[in-house]
């Protein structure tokens, strides 16, 4: 299937949507549109495994595709106004388009008639199953090793923890599953709960009941965390997410040089032997989980400074730790398999 | 308003928003409906400052009133066929319907068809309003006092103690309102979001929405809590309410004897000091928030193992505690406000 994802002003550090498809995603994609750096390429901005594809500055500039995919999402998952003409030009063109925002594009009435008239599907990738439910607190009784990484923040680099984890340990032979909970890992994995849309009541149950269905399919499960438990507006995901999927091991995700919380500055990240004091102590009583690794986003700094910073994140965390984009996930498998 | 309350099977240990709506709501209750417990009377079974009723076995047997209320919620909130002949009835009568279910009565064909008939409203508490959004982290800015109740597990006295408190505020000549989470307090305030029904993502942002709302306007803001930040399948929801409240200070709650998590019993509760330690650590980075009091809910017992019990978690809290039906949630107010 060929794609075009939609990134307007916000490739690649704030696009985590449109990065997590470029580079584990099995599409593939004809262009990134972002109006701000239309004439560059993909491979200008990403280091590492990461596909290639034209910065194209709107819709009517993208080669033939059977898809546009919404690769952003601000804060709130709102539908920005100004993403509507390369919307409707995608659907006028039959494509499909593919949206993990809260606000579903199938309920969106010009997009809906443009949609039926062009023979185009609108899939709201957020949009919850019906037939999800409370936790049950079996999800520590499944066979395999479960891994749930978890966050000091949003967009730290979790998906992207768990995706390059769970391909390490399949590449040294092992049978490991990734268990999606936000858009861009649905998008990548193709099925998913979209956790942080379920009824909140149904948090855990959301994420057990994936847990359970794979569990007794594969030896290790990477559960994709979401947000951070100090998070001010997402921490009850997260806790959901923690106690739902009962983990073995906790692997903590952080970006090197991040103080205060994305988006909500006047809230300073606490000392990162705090988190794992929290994370350890909350999950205890449901299910106990060391924190095991530590995975670093050293994007923003040159290769000298990334090492001294892993280095130091490692000391703080008394446990190893790497960066999986710039350095390989391969080398947290021994403390976490 | 003349209401009866259906709580089959469950009154009174079962049936927490029969009993909220017993003890602090302004409605006239003309019957309770427990087919377990037809005959006796609503003070048969509820000590204290509590209406009373007699207790019938159907709708068939409720004199004249204008609403059924649902006073029981099962896990899940799911509805029982077995209530299905009561709510019928009290349509045909023209009866309106209140419930705090998560299956909503008006998505229901035949309740859905009977109201239209029988010009009787249809209101499910528990549907969140539409406009809720994240979070702006922006709850500790309100010049109010915010304190919240937090538990040990679900139904081990939150609601209770909440009610309590800001009676007993409000008679020591204290400006102050309760902020209503669930669907009890709701019932009985006759606002509110009940927060373990939004979208996950909105969990603290619907809490913060209502102390906002209230924090210019009262001196003192009670908010009721729910579940337990250790419970296998609501932690979310404390969680979210934890932060989205971003409270000054804590109020501990619960249940002598308690021992495992209600319907998870293999989930054993952690000791006193450790949900003082959780509760307070998880606060900390958002808003730090004491525990500064208790209430026990020593219903199971005589006078004389409840004040042992009281004392005990006295001891074990390192701050007062009372319980707020048998004693007075007065005792407190020095330690809170």
């Amino acid at each position: 299937m060929d794609v075009a994802i939609l990134a307007h002003e916000k490739f690649p550090d704030l696009a985590k949507t449109a990065t997590g498809v470029l580079r584990y995603g099995d599409r593939n994609v004809v262009a990134v549109i972002d109006r701000d750096r239309a004439g560059e390429r993909v491979k200008d901005h990403l280091a590492g495994d990461v596909r290639d594809a034209p910065i194209v500055a709107g819709m009517d500039e993208v080669p033939a595709a059977d898809a546009l995919l919404i690769g952003i999402s601000p804060i709130g998952g709102g539908f920005e106004e100004s993403w509507r003409g390369d919307v409707r030009a995608a659907l006028e063109r039959g494509c499909d388009v593919i949206s993990g925002l809260h606000y579903f594009l199938a309920d969106d009435e010009e997009f809906a008639a443009l949609a039926a008239e062009y023979g185009a599907d609108l899939w709201d990738v957020r949009k919850p199953p019906e037939d999800l439910s409370v936790a049950e607190g079996i999800a520590g009784e499944v066979d395999a090793e479960v891994v749930l990484t978890v966050g000091t923040d949003c967009s730290v680099g979790k998906m992207t923890a768990t995706m390059e984890l769970a391909r390490a340990a399949r590449e040294a032979g092992h049978d490991a599953c990734v268990i999606p909970t936000g858009q861009t890992g649905i998008m990548i994995e193709g099925w998913g709960n979209p956790v942080d849309r379920v009824v909140s009541d149904f948090t855990a149950g959301a994420v057990e009941e994936m847990v359970v269905e794979r569990g007794g399919e594969y030896d290790y499960l990477f559960v994709e965390g979401q947000g951070s438990i100090v998070h001010p507006a997402y921490s009850a995901v997260t806790c959901g997410i923690l106690h739902g999927a009962a983990p073995d091991l906790l692997v903590l995700c952080h970006e090197a040089g991040r103080e205060a919380i994305h988006g909500y500055e006047s809230f300073e990240l606490p000392p990162i032997s705090e988190y794992v004091d929290l994370y350890e102590s909350l999950a205890a009583p449901v299910a106990p989980a060391p924190v095991v690794a530590g995975t670093l986003n050293t994007a923003g700094l040159e290769e000298g400074a990334a090492g001294e910073a892993i280095a130091a994140y490692e000391a703080e965390l008394d446990a190893p730790a790497t960066d999986p984009i710039r350095r390989d996930a391969a080398d947290l498998l021994e403390a976490v398999l």
